[in-house]
């Protein structure tokens, strides 16, 4: 069947006459509810039995911006081939992959209604006591056992075959390392911090470390990374996590994929300047997510470290001191990852509702100051980053010298 | 047509049915005159009017070891396409390739009789005044335009799925980074050295900096390499230079290419021990290397350079510094990368013959332990390598010490 972009009433036909999944002539609704940029997203649900379905679609063009981005549909096999091999080392930890169709770049997969993106989660003051377990531990088996450690050479060099992936890559290029960083059409900033994001554009030695990340972003080919892991392409319950969206997959460096969960805690972080009124409230919750995100990379670590020890493929991964080294420029990548993706939330063209749903401009505006502070001083002392517990520190300095500064105006 | 190796006769045949090239019912003579390891090579000339060719066919499996080994013959594709890139960026500095035959694995291409292989030329004592420059023009280009900083984004990453090549790169990955810092059966050297062989094994800081070298092998997809640019991949005359067998061709460090031409210019040094006996002699010959090995380094960074200031198609090139750390990565990669070629020559299963030529065991032994210490010392000190000059520095100190120590005995 030709591609063409399916309406409701179409995308209910086609999972009808999928065998085995709604009940021979029921009766099924069909609603599309895509909120992301790139897709189709339709809800199908058959009210007589409960059962319900998710239909995504890839479009042939950036939603958010319009038909005049297009945007290729291989990127649905890159989401699928992605969750299949996602699901083989994380089972429980992405959806249920029921059926691809290479034609109409379209996935019928498990429908996650039960659960909330995280972000929105996030936002009204939740906590996901196993949020740090289940992430540390998609994370480190997914990026180990598609790694040259953890897979045979001849498997890994097919997978990055299979996840030349350049059309998104170069959206993350673009927008994450390129344009946030110059006065860039496509950035998207609040006029009231036009100061401070000037003072970046004119920031050599900033810019110089964010050249450094975006070559690694290039080039670090270490493992297949997700590609996108905000906190917006994670859904939970208190006792469940789902990864979903693996279309910007691609093999990368490492501490990309943690880098990302890391920028959105703490944009989140940022945001509670706005979100929350209280301030003991306040200071209490970030306290929450600075400890969510220590457990995080400890969560990871520990485990990927056990993997390396018990499951490597590769031979010089117990040459003495090695395992040390790797971990350490992990965590350095993931540092520098972190700053440039919560910098890019700030200036550039795709914000985070974190910081978007404060609504008064001046509150809005040191949420993000802070924010912008916190992504610079991740970026430029990212190699005095030894444990994750300097990640907490330096945040609390700069959230003080940061708080220091309002009160004194 | 099937696969099938191809004998003398067949491989006149097989050049008689193509156009344009011999004079129809001319008498051919055909002459197997591979001394590879991988592939058979047949010269094919008619004396009537003096023209020749080149017939190279991969072989199913690694001549030197048998048929037990078997080799994909996708590595003819890879030396095609990778001969045509080359050619693409410095047509004067690789043969012209006249027909590719995939079912044969089969090249067709120029016949560079005229030249002498680069190796042979060196253990002869004799100078190339133009090799420098030429070589330094070949990798400044072909790295440069192949890479991220001088290629567009979909086109790099194209090539990238254009050149995996798991089986050539599994084998530099174990003949080069892992068996010969390990007492594995392929490793052959000879028995004088042990004792340094085995204080190699046993150098816990040396094999850790070995397995970050292969780390940035197996990860940086920085530039289309060569993969295999020994003096024995070059063919030479005093004014022509000519790079050939590119199969080992795959997107890797840059440093790795320009590393093989230093450390193959360093094992003829190590080798003037036992091939001129003359001390006068040796050290002239030696300061010539070392003038070629600066020069080598000189030509490629200043044209590669040139090239990022003026045709940089990435967008990040031109931030203030970034030029200044990426040419001086480069420089420490090519260094240590120089390190491990050299001690798998020494240690590992394919030696050179700038040492094995030498015929006495115990002066062939000095040489031999004046490698290790070369290698060794850039491998561990290529950190403090700022500029190529300080690569002489390092060759001429351990030269005097391994002198002192062998006087003293």
């Amino acid at each position: 069947m030709a591609y063409r972009a399916l309406t409701e009433q179409e995308a209910v036909e086609y999972v009808r006459n999928l065998p085995d999944f709604f009940t021979a002539g029921g009766e099924l609704s069909s609603h599309e509810i895509g909120d992301g940029n790139l897709n189709l997203v339709f809800h199908i649900r058959e009210d007589a039995t409960g059962k319900s379905v998710i239909v995504k679609q890839a479009l042939p063009y950036a939603r958010v911006v319009g038909e005049s981005w297009p945007l290729t549909l291989d990127r649905a096999r890159i989401e699928s081939e992605a969750l299949g091999i996602q699901a083989k080392y994380a089972p429980d930890l992405v959806p249920n992959v029921y059926h691809f169709d290479a034609d109409l770049a379209l996935t019928v997969m498990e429908d996650l209604s039960d659960h909330v993106i995280m972000r929105k989660g996030l936002i009204a003051g939740n906590r996901y006591p196993e949020f740090a377990k289940h992430i540390g531990r998609f994370l480190a088996r997914t990026l180990f056992f598609t790694s040259d450690i953890g897979a045979h050479p001849y498997e890994k060099k097919a997978l990055v075959g299979r996840f030349i992936n350049p059309e998104l890559c170069k959206i993350t290029e673009d927008l994450v390392f390129t344009d946030p960083y110059e006065d860039a059409d496509t950035n998207n900033f609040n006029p009231l911090i036009r100061e401070e994001v000037e003072a970046i554009w004119n920031n050599a030695a900033l810019k110089k470390e964010i050249a450094h990340l975006k070559y690694g972003f290039l080039t670090k080919a270490q493992a297949l990374l997700h590609g996108d892991l905000h906190t917006g392409s994670i859904f939970v319950t208190e006792t469940s996590t789902k990864v979903i969206d693996p279309e910007f997959a691609y093999y990368g460096p490492i501490g990309f994929d943690i880098g990302a969960v890391v920028a959105n805690l703490l944009l989140n972080y940022a945001g509670q300047h706005g979100l929350k009124s209280d301030p003991a409230d306040r200071a209490e919750y970030r306290q929450y997510l600075l400890e969510t995100l220590e457990s995080v990379w400890s969560e990871f670590a520990s485990q990927f470290i056990r993997l390396w020890h018990t499951q490597a493929k590769e031979r010089s991964a117990h040459v003495e001191g090695f395992w040390q080294d790797f971990i350490s420029d992990v965590l350095q990548d993931t540092v520098g990852y972190a700053g440039c993706k919560i910098l890019r939330r700030v200036i550039g063209l795709a914000g985070v509702a974190d910081l978007n749903s404060i609504e008064d401009d001046t509150i809005r505006a040191e949420a993000e100051r802070l924010a912008l502070a916190i992504g610079e001083a991740l970026i430029l002392q990212r190699a005095n980053i030894k444990e994750v517990t300097d990640i907490s520190e330096l945040v609390k300095q700069v959230t003080q010298a940061i708080d220091h500064q309002e009160a004194s105006i």
